[in-house]
């Protein structure tokens, strides 16, 4: 494995479990009142969207990532939805 | 173009667009207590190298996206120090 591919899978790696301090946070706190609805139903959607592609294409990197972002940036948005 | 290609531009489309509302968001109400400083450092630095990876591999499309995300996510950061 080459120096590039290690980039790409510690970039991938980093902005999927990115989302999981957030989960914490907004689970602890039950408060979300300063996240943006509309950033992470955006974001979910896009993020589904990813999923959908990676499967077309056969890429189980990004099927694989993508899957797990999906489960954390849905939980920040149901909880945007349980605590407002 | 084919469905495919359509499915994955706009896939990062609104993974890219979707940090704009909560930029736009902290950015009226001057409040970040919410927002997860973990979550907005871990995001940066991957998305950084997203675009160190993006140059290596000579993919536009990565390195254009990224540097969009970068600019709205470092953006929630600062507004993160800030606000708190």
């Amino acid at each position: 494995m080459n120096l590039i591919t290690v980039i790409g899978l510690l970039a991938g790696g980093l902005t999927t479990i990115a989302f999981l301090p957030q989960v914490l946070k907004t689970w602890k706190s039950k408060s979300a009142k300063d996240i943006s609805l509309g950033m992470f139903f955006t974001f979910c959607t896009g993020v589904f969207l990813w999923i959908i592609y990676g499967f077309c294409v056969n890429d189980l990197p990004v099927v694989v990532a993508n899957i797990m972002t999906f489960i954390f940036a849905s939980t920040i948005l149901y909880f945007k939805f349980k605590y407002g």
